[in-house]
């Protein structure tokens, strides 16, 4: 079934105490597709500046990434600028050049709006919004967001909610949009705005799913090297999104076996810089990682 | 099969955001044998002073924790001041009065010196050795530690390091003992030092349990109401090793089991001040949540 993801597409210079990367392949859509792209085409929605080195994309034109969304505007890319020190647990942001980003207004070709599956990655809640528009029948729309828009676009983020079955944050993200400190009670305010279910990341240390009667976990998997932590988190919801749009199954226990496709993509991406792990990786190398969170977690419950 | 634990016998007093207690039990050897006490008897090596309440701990007696090893010194007893803030996550310790336990010199009777399975809670590693002098053909033992003695016992805390089976510890402690930031080479650093398992515990995001060839990760429950966090690493203790001397099987699978049964039980004491919710508890309760820790990770890996 047909993914649609928009989301930016930029440009990153990132710092790690590994390494120093230039003006490589950054942004949320990027990192979506180069992940998702292992499981599904993807239909890819943004916007470059006359300065992107859009022949730097070409390999995820050859792995089913659809450009026809990618707008070409006057001026210049999306640009950001990071550094992680010792501990890799949060980006320090040096600068942010959104450019042409900042009068983005997401336009979907004609054969994009019948996409089963949409995501809408950490942009404004009122473009997330003016997407959702755009789409027909989806069957199952999922959103990020972040701090920023919690704080600045609050009314239009409780808006969006109310049209989306999934959304994806990270604990600190949660606990900011709903004000309560535990996890639990947490997700069950999102779940009682709109949303079937809510996956919360929390980095290295893994991620929850909860609906109304379930929660389930999946750690982290346990990296010896961990050496650019950016994209993580689109990363794994392109691993997410991708394994549901290929096998179209939502139930249970197919969404289960989402997130840690997901959290394997998430594994992968962080060992080297930019998409470079994701273009790299093959299917078996996915199914071994996901055997390897199999033997991480499993334990026979009958008690002696 | 014998447990025995040496550790602390203390008085607590703490603050958290929802209520206060005062001079309650306390201590890593109170928490440790409350917990494994729902799998096998406990022999007890400790010290309290005159002034403890000791009619307190009759409880426990009655649930099988022998204190024929708790010494009566002259004196004030060990007492623990402190304060949870909102999150939750760390102890603000306002006071420790050390008291006799200053001058401890555990001393093991004539029936504990059998013990199969050996816990040296975290005390002074000089006298985790001299326990370890005392104790005749243990099946297994293992050690906690702290940062003090990190810092201040370097040294004593390496020859322990020899003469273990298997060191809990939390995540913090394990990075500072091995000066890695990262949780697989600290593991390994330590497992090359003596242990052959090494439970990396990380609080409310699990615990890791690393061997030579294996890991294991078991997710902290996501609780809904967590009251007052102290005593939930020596709960899990006691609920790991009190599983191990109940069963006596030391395979790959029951090591899995038994860190559940340890998460459960850590699950449970932060439910309630002091060990009051470990008294309350039953084997079917226990037996219920390691089944919730199973739904909670359970996924079937064969992708679509």
């Amino acid at each position: 079934m047909s993914l649609l993801v928009v989301g930016s597409v930029a440009l990153d210079s990132v710092e790690t105490p590994f390494g120093k990367a230039d003006e490589v392949l950054g942004g949320s859509a990027n990192y979506f597709s180069a992940s998702a792209s292992h499981q599904t085409p993807v239909q890819l929605v943004g916007v470059v500046g006359s300065d992107y080195p859009v022949e730097k994309l070409e390999p995820l034109k050859a792995r089913g990434v659809d450009f026809a969304g990618l707008e070409k505007a006057e001026g210049e890319s999306f640009r950001w600028r990071g550094r992680y020190r010792h501990d890799l647990n949060s980006a320090e942001t040096l600068e942010t050049r959104l450019g042409v980003f900042s009068h983005f207004k997401p336009k979907l070709p004609e054969q994009f709006v019948n996409a089963d599956f949409v995501f809408l990655a950490n942009i404004d809640p009122r473009l997330q919004l003016d997407v959702l528009r755009q789409v027909k029948k989806p069957r199952l729309v999922a959103c990020d967001t972040m701090n920023f828009w919690i704080e600045s676009r609050r009314a239009d983020l409780l808006e969006l909610l109310k049209h989306v079955d999934l959304i994806t944050l990270n604990d600190g993200e949660a606990r900011q949009l709903t004000e309560k400190a535990n996890l639990v009670h947490a997700a069950r305010w999102i779940l009682e705005r709109g949303p079937r279910t809510v996956l919360i990341k929390k980095g290295e240390h893994g991620a929850f799913m909860f609906t109304k009667d379930t929660v389930f976990f999946a750690p982290a998997y346990p990296l010896e090297s961990v050496f650019d932590p950016t994209g993580a988190g689109d990363s794994f919801a392109g691993g997410f999104m991708g394994y549901l749009a290929r096998t179209g199954d939502l139930s249970e226990a197919n969404l289960r076996r989402a997130v840690i496709v997901g959290s394997a993509m998430g594994s992968f991406v962080v060992e080297g810089f930019s998409i470079t792990r994701l273009l790299e990786v093959t299917r078996s190398d996915i199914e071994k990682r996901v055997a390897e969170f199999h033997r991480l977690v499993t334990f026979d419950q009958a008690l002696t």
